[in-house]
C-alpha cells in the first residue's frame, strides 16, 4: 500500500483544541439538540410542525440572539465544515435510510424507483444547469464557469423528501410511500456522484469525448460503489454467522455491526468512490442478512440505536443550517444588490419546480405503460403528490454548495457569495413555507392516507415496529422479526406467477437465487444453522 | 453569561482535515478495531487473554509495522490527544460504569467503596509522591518540580481494575466483585479530580493554609459534580416522565438520555468540575429512575448501546496505548540511559505495590471491625484479591501522563521523556503481565468464584441482562425489567431490621424516602402513572 505514513496524521489542532471555547460550544449545541427533541414533542400537536421545522427556527431564533450578542460579529457557535458533515453526520442518515427501508416494496418497485432517483436526478440537473446558465448568467453577479452552473444544477437536484415521508402513510398507500422514500435516496447519491464527477473533470472544453469520459466515470462510480457496499455487508453477515457471537456477547455484535457499516463508507470515501450510495447498500445487505444472524437484543438494539444515531444526525443538521443562515459574513457580499439575490432565488427556486415537473409526470406516464395491475399505475394525484415531495432542499444542497462555493467556510467572490446566499434562501423557504403546505395538500389530494400520522423524523423506524407489534409478534412465535420479511407470504403457485408482471419474476428468481446460494452461506432469516448457543438455538428455546 | 462569543468557535483545523491522509487514518483505525474485536473473539478460549492485552497487542504490532515501512519516522496514525481522550472516549466508559453499576450492592457496600475508593487513593497517593520525591529524585532524571512530583503520585493511583473483574464472578462472590467494581470507578474519579487539584494550585510553596485550600477545593469538587449529575439525571427522569416520549418514539427517549448524558460531562467540564464523577452519578440516577420511564425498546437498546460504546472506546484506547509505546520521539530522549529508564520504571512500579498494600490491609481491618454479620467481613484472601485487583494501570494513567509532561503529544524535556516512557513502561507491565497473571492467581485464592468466566470487556452487561433472562422474565411477569432492582424482595420486618447493620438502616430510610417523595416525581419501576399510551400501560397491557 503507497501511503505516506509520515503523512497519516490526523491534523494536531484536530484534537487538541482544549480551549475552554470549544467546550462551551459543545455543550451549547448539545443543550440545544435537547430543545429541539423536547420543543418538537410539545408541537406535535400541531402537526404541520415537525422536527426539521422547529430545529431551523430554533437554529434561526439562536443565531439571531448570539448575532445581538456579539453586536453583528458572528452569528454561528460552530465553523461550518463539509467533512463533519460528510464523514460524521451524512453516514448514520443515509445508513439508517438503507437499513429500515421495506425491501420488499423496494425491489419490487426498484425499477420506477431508479427511473424517478437516477434518470430523473439527471433530467432535473439538465434543467436547472441549462437554466442557470441561460438566465443567472445574464443577472451579472460575477465571475462564474460553466462547472460553476453544472454544479449549481446537481446542488439543486438534491431534495429532502423527510417531510412529505412524515404525512404519508405507509400502509395506505404503500406504493406512494417507497417511490418517495427509494427516490430520495437514490436522488442523494446521483447529485453526489454527480457533484463530484462534475469537480473531477475539466468541463471548460465540453466535447463529445469529454462527455462519454464523464458517463463512464458515473456509471463506474455508481456500479462500484454499490459493489463495495454488497461486499461489506455480505462480509459483516459472514463473520457474525461463523464466529457466533451472540454466544457470548450483544456488545460485539453490536460493535461489529456500526463498525463495518462506517468502515464501508470510509473505504469508499478512500478509494474516491461515492460513500453514500456503499453505505446505503451495505444497510440493506445487514438489513436483509447480518440483522437476521444476531441475538434478540442485537436486533432491537441496532435497530432503534441506527434510527436514534440518523434523528440526532437529521435534527443537528437543522439546527445548524438555521443558525449558519444568519452568517453576517455571507450577507455581507451582497448587501448592495438585495434585489438581485432575491431574483437569483426566486429564478433557482422556478426552475427547482419546472425540472421537477419535467421527470415526474412524463417517467409516471412510462412507468403506468409498462404495468399491467391498474393498482401498480400512479395516478395523477400521486404525481402531483411526488412533484411536491421532491420540492423541499435540505442539508446536501447546503453542504454541497459549500463544499463547490467557498474555502473553509467563508465566500470568497461576489458571485459564490451569491449562490451560497440563495442556496440559504431556497433551503430555508422551501423547508418552512412548502414543508408548512404539505399536510393540507396531501390531505386535500389523498384524503385516505393522512389517517395516522407519525409525525416524527425517525419514521421509518417507527412504522416497521412500534413497541407493540414487536412484542406480539415475540410472544406469538417467538422469532420476534421486527423488520418485514419477503417470506412470509406463501410461495406463489405457477398459474399466479404467470398472471404476474415481469418485474414480479426477477423478484421471484432473486428469491430462489437468494434461498439457494446466499442464505445457506450468508444467514439470513430461516437459514441460520442450528447449533447450540447460537440466536437460533435461544429463539427456538422460546417458541417451545 | 459572559461567553466571548465570537471566540466561540471551535478550531477551524478540527473540522476541515480533509485531507486524503485523515480518511486514510481514520479508515485503518475502525479496521483495526474491527480486527481486535474478532481476534479477541478467537482468542476467547484462551481465557487468560483477553480484548484488554489483545487490543494491546495489535497495537503495538501495527506501531511496529508503520515504524518500519517509515523506516524508524513514526510509529502511530493518530496524534495522542487528551481531548481525544476526554471529551470522547472516556464518557461513554465512565457513564456504562454507573448506568450498569448494580445499585444495590453499590449503595449497600457504599461506605467501604468510598473509604477504599477515595481515602485510599489519598494514601496510595501520598505514598507514591514521598516515595517518589524520596527515591525518583535521587537519579538525577532532569529538572522536576514539586507538582510532578505529585502530579507522579496523582497517576500512578489510577487503578485499571477490568482484567480482574472479568475473572471475578459476581454471583458467587458479589461483595467481592462490588467492592472492586465500585473501587475502580471511585479511584478514577478521586485521582482525577486530585491530578487537576493539583495543577491549579501553586504547590511550591507548601504551608497549612495552601493545605487546607487544597483540601477545601477537592471537597468541593466532589461534592459539587455529584450533585450536578443527580440533578441532571433527575432532570432526564421528569422530562422524560412529562412528556410521554414513549407515547410517540423510542427514538426520542434514547436520544434524550444520550445527549442529557453527554450534556452533564461537558457541563461539568465548563464549569471546572470532574466531569468523570458527574457523568457516573447521572448513570446511576438515569438507571434508577429514567430508564424505567421509557418503552420496552427504549430499555433494550439503552442498555446494549451504552455497553457497546464503552466497549469500542475501550478497544479504541488499549489499541492506541499499544500503538504509541512505540513511538520513536519519546524513547530518543532517554536512548542514552536505557538502565535509568529501567530503574524509574521498575521504583514506580515497586510504589504501586506498595501504596496499594498500605491502605488496602489496614482499611479492610477497619471495615471489618465496622461490620457485625461475618458472611460482610472480608477475608484475608479476598483483601488479597482485591489489593491484586487495583494494581494494573491504564488509560487514565497514560492520559494525565500526556497532560502533565508533554506539550501537544512530544515530551519536552530529559525529566517529562522519562516519566512517559516509564508510564508507558508500567501501563504494558502492568496490563500484560499482572493481567496474564490474574486468573491463575483468582482461581488459587478464591477457587470457587472462577467458575463461569464472562470473558469480555462488556462484563457489566453480560452479567445483568443475558437475553435469555431477559426474555424470559419478559415472558413471566410481562415487565421484563432487565436491571437488578432494590424493590423486588418483601420489606424486612422490625425485628429483623434491628439485628441489621447501621448501614443497612441507612439503605431502608434511603428506600422509604425514595417510595414517599422521588418516584411520585421522577418516576421509576412501579411509579410510573397509569396513561393511555405510556410505557406502563403497554406493560400492562402484555401483563394480561
Amino acid at each position: 500500500m503507497d501511503v505516506d505514513w509520515g503523512g497519516v496524521l490526523v491534523n494536531p489542532g484536530m484534537l487538541s483544541a482544549t480551549d475552554y471555547a470549544s467546550v462551551a460550544s459543545i455543550t451549547i449545541f448539545v443543550a440545544l439538540i435537547c430543545a429541539c427533541i423536547v420543543i418538537g414533542h410539545l408541537l406535535e400537536e400541531h402537526r404541520w410542525i415537525n422536527e426539521s421545522i422547529t430545529s431551523l427556527i430554533i437554529g434561526l431564533t439562536t443565531g439571531a440572539v448570539i448575532l445581538l450578542t456579539t453586536k453583528g460579529k458572528s452569528s454561528h457557535i460552530l465553523v461550518f465544515s463539509e467533512d463533519l458533515f460528510f464523514f460524521y453526520v451524512l453516514p448514520p442518515i443515509i445508513f439508517n435510510a438503507g437499513f429500515q427501508v421495506k425491501k420488499k416494496q423496494f425491489f419490487r418497485n426498484f425499477v420506477t424507483i431508479v427511473l424517478f432517483g437516477a434518470v430523473g436526478t439527471l433530467i432535473s440537473f439538465v434543467i436547472i444547469s441549462l437554466g442557470a446558465i441561460g438566465i443567472i448568467r445574464k443577472l451579472d453577479i460575477g465571475a462564474l464557469e460553466i462547472a460553476d452552473y453544472l454544479a449549481i444544477g446537481a446542488i439543486f437536484s438534491a431534495t429532502d423528501s423527510v417531510c412529505t415521508l412524515q404525512v404519508l402513510n405507509q400502509d395506505d398507500t404503500p406504493l406512494l410511500y417507497s417511490l418517495v422514500f427509494g427516490e430520495g435516496v437514490v436522488n442523494d447519491a446521483t447529485s453526489v456522484v454527480l457533484f463530484h464527477a462534475i469537480q473531477k473533470f475539466d468541463l471548460i472544453h465540453i466535447d463529445a469525448i469529454v462527455v462519454f469520459n464523464f458517463a463512464t466515470n458515473f456509471l463506474y462510480l455508481f456500479s462500484a460503489s454499490t459493489l463495495l457496499g454488497v461486499v461489506t455487508g455480505l462480509l459483516s453477515a459472514y463473520i457474525i454467522k461463523k464466529l457466533y457471537f451472540g454466544r457470548h456477547s450483544t456488545d460485539r455484535e453490536v460493535a461489529i455491526m456500526i463498525l463495518m457499516a462506517y468502515l464501508s463508507y470510509m473505504l469508499a470515501e478512500l478509494l474516491d468512490l461515492s460513500g453514500i450510495l456503499t453505505v446505503f447498500f451495505c444497510g440493506i445487505l445487514m438489513s436483509h442478512y447480518t440483522w437476521h444472524n444476531v441475538t434478540e437484543n442485537s436486533r432491537v438494539t441496532t435497530k432503534h440505536a441506527f434510527a436514534t444515531l440518523s434523528f440526532i444526525a437529521e435534527v443537528f443538521l437543522f439546527l445548524y443550517v438555521g443558525m449558519d443562515a444568519l452568517d453576517i459574513e455571507k450577507w455581507r457580499f451582497i448587501s448592495d444588490s438585495p434585489g438581485k439575490s432575491l431574483s437569483v432565488s426566486s429564478i433557482l427556486l422556478g426552475l427547482v419546480l419546472v425540472g421537477r415537473a419535467a421527470f415526474v409526470f412524463p417517467l409516471s406516464a412510462l412507468s403506468n405503460w409498462r404495468k399491467k395491475s391498474p393498482n401498480e399505475k400512479i395516478t395523477f394525484k400521486q404525481q402531483v403528490t411526488i412533484w411536491w415531495a421532491g420540492l423541499m432542499r435540505g442539508a446536501v444542497s447546503i453542504a454541497l454548495a459549500y463544499n463547490q462555493f467557498t474555502k473553509r467556510g467563508e465566500a470568497q467572490q461576489m458571485g459564490d457569495a451569491f449562490l451560497i446566499t440563495s442556496t440559504i434562501t431556497v433551503v430555508l423557504f422551501s423547508t418552512v413555507v412548502f414543508g408548512l403546505l404539505t399536510k393540507p395538500l396531501v390531505g386535500f389530494l389523498l384524503p385516505s392516507s393522512t389517517g395516522h400520522l407519525t409525525s416524527t423524523l425517525s419514521f421509518t423506524s417507527e412504522n416497521l415496529g412500534p413497541p407493540k407489534s414487536y412484542l406480539s409478534m415475540l410472544l406469538q412465535n417467538g422469532q420476534g422479526s421486527i423488520m418485514e420479511d419477503e417470506h412470509n407470504n406463501p410461495h406463489p403457485t405457477n398459474l399466479q406467477r404467470l398472471l404476474t408482471a415481469p418485474s414480479r419474476s426477477v423478484h421471484h428468481y432473486w428469491r430462489m437465487f437468494d434461498d439457494k446460494f446466499m442464505r445457506p452461506v450468508f444467514g439470513g432469516r430461516g437459514f441460520v444453522p442450528f447449533v447450540p448457543g447460537s440466536p437460533t438455538e435461544q429463539s427456538l428455546h422460546y417458541e417451545q
